[in-house]
């Protein structure tokens, strides 16, 4: 993924201001800027990716990619994997002949090994994923330090759904469908998990509520990443249901047998409830989904303006009616990281364009993605040189442009040269 | 400043992949990025930039140009002058038909305004120019909030200056008197001020100093700032220059009757009283320069290596010599926001290129800067749009590119418009 990127070079920003010595008052001096890596990253290795976004995942790709050592925790729930995709990193990096200490792995518990990680003075950027509980308590020892370091936690997401009028009316049953099998992909442990459907009462509704009552009914349940999820997941989806005014729809009714099973469930609930309730917000992580039914626009409007931060959003919505609900939907653009329209949040493309972190509490900092290319700009930073010999610059700010990369040069992007100045 | 970038639009780092619906194993979607306002910003007014870095200043004019509404916090040492400008913002916003409470300002107590601004849930980030103490102890409250929000301080630093061999046997003089100018450009009080010079004993480097004694004594004196900023003056360079072996060297010899004169002073010690004394290392706010004299170019790497980040370092260096200093230009590099070489770090070219915020405590984030076109980004956050309809998209992601800005599509930076998809 990183490849293209690093060869292309844009993502460094090149930036070159060059000198205008006879500039009044006074000279222009030549200035060019560039980003350099942060320093040696910490990752905290995802329970629920033990490939994506662990030993050699997201942040442990994007850090290195900047240049930057990285020393990984590896989570308790897949230690083996870690082991095994460790020495496979390892034995790359020997192999490319990357310095030593490139890359390394602590295995042990998170509050000893992962803390005293983050409180080294030598680290200097943090990757996490997962709890907001966990996420919370590091994000504060690392912004506590005496050098406080950017600590960047993606921390899940109920992932709001709305579905507007028209296209309820015209299409409920392919929407509940297309829905039921999102809430179930990965049984539900996807931190882009649809977990909110914010519905209106109008046409189509009922056929809605009976397809997805139908496709969850008819689901399949599988065992869960660990014993603690599967634990939490029904010990949080126990309580959701035993709250006031929530209803329980349906749950899969196909029986497997073993450990750990998650069964698909969804249940609904008023909005006025939903509204005064705020442990209904609460992510239930698993294939588990809450239908807020708001009576009217004006309804759904007030339970978005109420919403914490989210990794995404989703709109079913026709071409016709989106420009009658521009309130509702800008409502939920500050509030996001990433709106997709009439698909399913679940399926993160790895490209340029995507956003994976959105306000607090989805992400500990908004201003950054963890998944796509973008993801590298989280482990570096900028530094300026002013009239630096062409020699002593690095290649990337030299004039001949030997990289080939994009630049800015006296405020136009190219990929020219600079010649004799 | 911002004008040309808001025009041009590469700032909103825009991003387009285009849908491949026919990729296997599963379709790529429609995805589009960019940046938007990040929200409401503080701006702490600076005492030492009435205009640069007050009401109307970097700060201010970076968070309007991202599209954030604006709420300065005046200083107290120039309040008709921001009230004045104040009221011109407010004229010009009134003018321009910008909605009402896109600027406001307020007068107060630090304490108490300060604080509630910053603890506001609606404040999504801060801006502060200031002393470490109390950027330190804002930026606390800013991430101690139930929402952490991204708090931009740039507190200060001692700027350490080098002369290396050959520069110093050949230019003494010349430098001498570049730097005694430096030392006291506007009294001291720019950020950049070069506080540290890192000596090695060569050639010419008691020429060195006969000419910095001899500038430093012929130069004017002036009124600083404000009381405060004198009285601290004061007292940081009387005790510095009673700690052991701090040895004076000159101070001006012109006197200026009237409160709050900062008279230009010069002190040395050597290196190995520097490194066992921290309290050297802190800021001496004004016209005062402080020299480390190094035996050797390993005593002058540690001296470096010890150094907590600075916004700027100055290299004096003949070419030839460059190359051999690589460790030590290194280091430094690890340290700073900006390197300049045979020059002064007074002079902040408000440019593309300009970096201004360094690694901790220079500024609490090293990964942007409070001067020049990059500053804009520190007011913004990224969103994705993804299967959006052409029409719902925001004019800087719609295929026709009627705003001609560039964008990155399917991995290419270009102009182009997209044709029929």
């Amino acid at each position: 993924m990183f490849g293209g990127l690093v060869r292309d070079g844009s993502w460094l920003e090149a930036s070159i201001d060059t000198a205008e010595p006879n500039r009044q008052p006074i000279p222009k001096p030549d200035i060019r800027r560039m980003l350099i890596p942060i320093g040696p990253v910490v990752v905290f290795a995802a329970s629920n990716f033990p490939l994506a976004f662990s030993t050699a995942g997201g942040d442990t790709a994007s850090a290195l990619a900047a240049g930057n050592p990285v020393i990984v925790k590896a989570h308790s729930s897949h230690l083996g994997t870690s082991a095994l995709i460790g020495s496979a990193i390892i034995k790359a990096a020997e192999n490319c002949e990357m310095p030593d200490g490139v890359f390394s792995m602590l295995f042990g518990s998170g509050r000893i090994i992962g803390q005293a990680l983050i409180n080294h003075p030598s680290v200097k950027a943090v990757g996490f994923t997962g709890s907001r509980t966990a996420g919370r308590l590091l994000f504060d020892i690392a912004s506590q330090r005496d050098e406080p370091i950017p600590f960047f936690a993606e921390m899940g997401s109920i992932n709001p759904t709305l579905i507007l009028p028209e296209a309820m009316k015209n299409m409920p049953e392919k929407i509940a469908k297309l829905l039921a099998g999102s809430i179930n992909l990965g049984t539900g442990q996807f931190c882009t998990n649809p977990g909110l459907l914010l519905l209106l009462k109008c046409e189509g509704y009922d056929r809605f509520i009976d397809e997805l009552n139908n496709a969850i009914s008819l689901s399949d349940p599988a065992v869960m990443l660990n014993e603690n999820i599967y634990k939490s997941f029904e010990a949080n989806k126990k309580s959701l249901l035993n709250q006031p005014n929530v209803h329980f729809l349906a749950k899969s009714g196909n029986i497997k047998s073993g450990p750990n099973i998650g069964i698909p469930t969804i249940a609904s609930v008023d909005a006025m409830t939903f509204l005064d309730n705020a442990d209904l917000s609460d992510e239930i992580f698993g294939p588990f989904s809450l239908i807020v039914r708001c009576s009217n626009k004006e309804e759904l409007q007030v339970v978005i303006e109420k919403m914490e931060g989210q990794l995404t959003a989703t709109i079913f919505s026709e071409p016709s009616e989106t420009s009658s609900y521009n309130l509702i939907i800008n409502a939920l653009k500050l509030r996001v990281g990433r709106i997709i329209f009439n698909g399913v949040p679940t399926g993160v493309e790895v490209c340029d364009s995507m956003q994976h972190g959105g306000p607090y509490p989805a992400s500990s900092d908004s201003r950054f993605t963890s998944v796509g290319t973008g993801a590298i700009k989280r482990f570096t930073r900028p530094i300026a040189f002013q009239n630096c010999s062409n020699g002593d610059l690095p290649d990337e700010l030299k004039n001949e442009n030997k990289l080939n990369i994009w630049r800015t040069i006296d405020t136009m992007l190219t990929k020219e040269i600079i010649r004799s100045i």
